[in-house]
């Protein structure tokens, strides 16, 4: 029998889903199962975006052009310049989910062997995309007790070796929800500049941001050729399952290679890219009551989190996750426990552990992640469950 | 500006569709572009898939399971069994298309500097696969004069070093139509056997074998743990812009491993699924009609190029493709003249150079690479109009 690639046992399993099958275990004994895990809001996607795929006239689904439909990054031109975002359609290649735009901007920018720096904790994912194109992540570490703000300058610029080809950023950040200043994001331009780095910056929770500031995004720091956009639709429209993401970027170099791989793997996805083009119009009034909402949830998820007894969670300025500590020497047992052991009124709740978002063993041990996007009375429902499992837990 | 990567700048370009500038610039001129060079069928869609997406009553698009959704593999083992496979859901990975299934496969199977057998020419997207996972490949040269029949096994044994890891086989094969002999088949068993390789089968175009041999099936060759299964659903109900694709292997590990690039990348496209499923179940009238237009089409097309002066093609028992050689010196210098200079009544034809199929740059120079994917009277134009080229071509 031959044996697997190392690279593939190098890869992490996903800290968001790797406790699925005990969940789903939990269900198929008929508990109900608080996810609190996934970032899959319970919102509903547009009504346009729906009502787009019962008037498809098309008789053959056919390949879309590689870099998406011209009509749809036409439309995404209009929906940057709301953000004070000045794009041209050449400069938007269309992808599959926010995902495929990470993998194919790490090739199409580093070699094997070179190295990125992130901020930990991390989408756990950008690291699974560095494994698989052999690329090595320093982590600059940013500190619950300090709301996970950016690390000082300093940090970044000692992690910086020969090898340093990029930097990533998220912002409003997973998992942490902090959101970068204007003057972070200077200090960040200056090194990005000083040592002439890549800047990946996944912005794709733009839209939700809680602060009054001005939302400042990488585009618009005036570093034209260093600074790749990582966008998607899934978060914004709550259509994560349509994968629909893009590369948004002013180096036609970066473009020009990122296109062969997209020639390589033929077409974006054509049905996805119907329903966003059509979430993307008109949609204001949607949009609004979104943020409304996962504002309200915030607000109220936070506060009831920090009322359970030993739990402290910072205040998050957008997206819609925090990383909490916990009361527990493990987090990952606990939320294991929680699925295997523990019901309250038949119910349990499911939560990411966060180890899997640093790159330090040694971090994050006794932290979550949590993401708010359930109903307000679910989140007070899973909050109880939790406050319940870890007077159990702790006192077994 | 930082630089692009080593592996971006190896990346080829496609050759498929790499002359697609061309193309729209002549059919923004007004001219006719007949589309020979992509695998793109004109057939329709069954309409049970698209009438899935008419009744979708979800609220949310919401992310599928990484390995796809259940029901679809379960209708996916339903199918298989027509086939004569007996393969499990659990055993059924869904993929973004037929595409990711290679580069996951690749990623999951080999190494960085592993090499991997092939025969050219060969679809070209395994060779773009393969560089981005830092794969080497071989090629082993099927030749026109042979009806690109498989080469004998003792050119797959040269081949053979210590870093070879697999062996992949198109059947059908993309892109010259050929159909592997159970005598063939049984040659590559026994040296993936002596030699514990894996064995990749990409047979996308099952459905589409002229030949009245039963089709042989690499997961029936008796290697469970060596084969793994390329498919997908775009060829077949004429559906490529859905992305819908799938891994289909006994090897567990392999399974495991394929799946923490799944759960890295989150899901599959929800909406392509839904219609793949739609359409995998009850439209074996469909199916029928389509293999018959297939065939009608191979029998004109073939017969009718070869009557052209100076070209030949052999005869494909399979798939939609042939590989056939012109009277000129330079095919891909051809192929842009037709785009960029040739008018016949206002119309011309698009084709793709088969260089690009070759990994020895010495072969296939005069060959070019067709697909028959239109309509009899479309195809019939189209070499009046291959015809008309040529001879213009060639008294310059």
């Amino acid at each position: 029998m031959p044996t697997i690639s190392e690279r593939g046992l190098q890869m992490p399993s996903s800290p968001i889903r790797k406790l699925a099958p005990l969940a789903r275990a939990a269900k198929q004994e008929g508990v109900k199962v608080y996810r609190l895990n996934i970032g899959q809001p319970d919102l509903p996607t547009p009504q346009k975006g729906l009502d787009a795929l019962k008037t498809i006239d098309r008789k053959t689904l056919e390949y879309s052009p590689s870099e998406g439909l011209e009509s749809f990054r036409n439309t995404l031109t209009g929906y940057y310049a709301k953000f004070g975002l000045d794009v041209h359609p050449d400069e938007i290649i269309v992808t599959a989910g926010g995902s495929e735009a990470i993998l194919l901007t790490f090739l199409a920018c580093m070699n094997p062997g070179d190295e990125m720096i992130m901020t930990e904790p991390g989408y756990a994912n950008y690291i699974s995309f560095a494994v698989t194109a052999g690329i090595h992540v320093k982590a600059v570490t940013s500190h619950i007790e300090d709301g996970f703000a950016l690390p000082p300058v300093e940090a970044f610029e000692e992690a910086i070796t020969p090898r340093t080809r990029a930097i990533l950023l998220c912002n409003p950040n997973n998992p942490t929800g902090y959101v970068y200043s204007r003057e972070e994001l200077q200090k960040i331009k200056e090194i990005v500049r000083k040592y002439d780095l890549y800047l990946f910056s996944d912005e794709v929770y733009r839209e939700f941001v809680y602060t009054d500031e001005p939302y400042l995004s990488a585009l618009n720091l005036g570093l034209d050729q260093n600074v790749i956009l990582i966008d998607s639709v899934s978060k914004r429209y709550s259509e994560c399952g349509i994968r629909v993401g893009m590369i948004v970027t002013r180096n036609r170099l970066v473009r020009d290679t990122v296109m062969k791989y997209c020639q390589a793997r033929l077409s974006p996805p054509l049905l996805g890219q119907i329903v966003a083009e059509a979430s993307t119009v008109g949609t204001e009034a949607y949009s609004k009551a979104c943020f409304e909402e996962y504002k309200a949830r915030r607000d109220f998820f936070i506060k009831r989190l920090n009322q359970i007894p030993g739990v402290f969670s910072p205040m998050p300025h957008g997206a819609f996750y925090t990383v909490a500590s916990l009361p527990v020497a493990d987090a990952e047992e606990f939320c294991r426990w929680c699925l295997t052991d523990f019901r309250y009124e038949n119910q349990t709740i499911m939560m990411a552990p966060a180890a899997g978002f640093y790159r330090d063993p040694d971090l994050g041990r006794n932290q979550v992640r949590m993401a708010y996007v359930l109903k307000i009375e679910d989140l007070d429902r899973a909050l109880t469950v939790l406050e319940k499992a870890l007077e159990v837990y702790n006192s077994r």
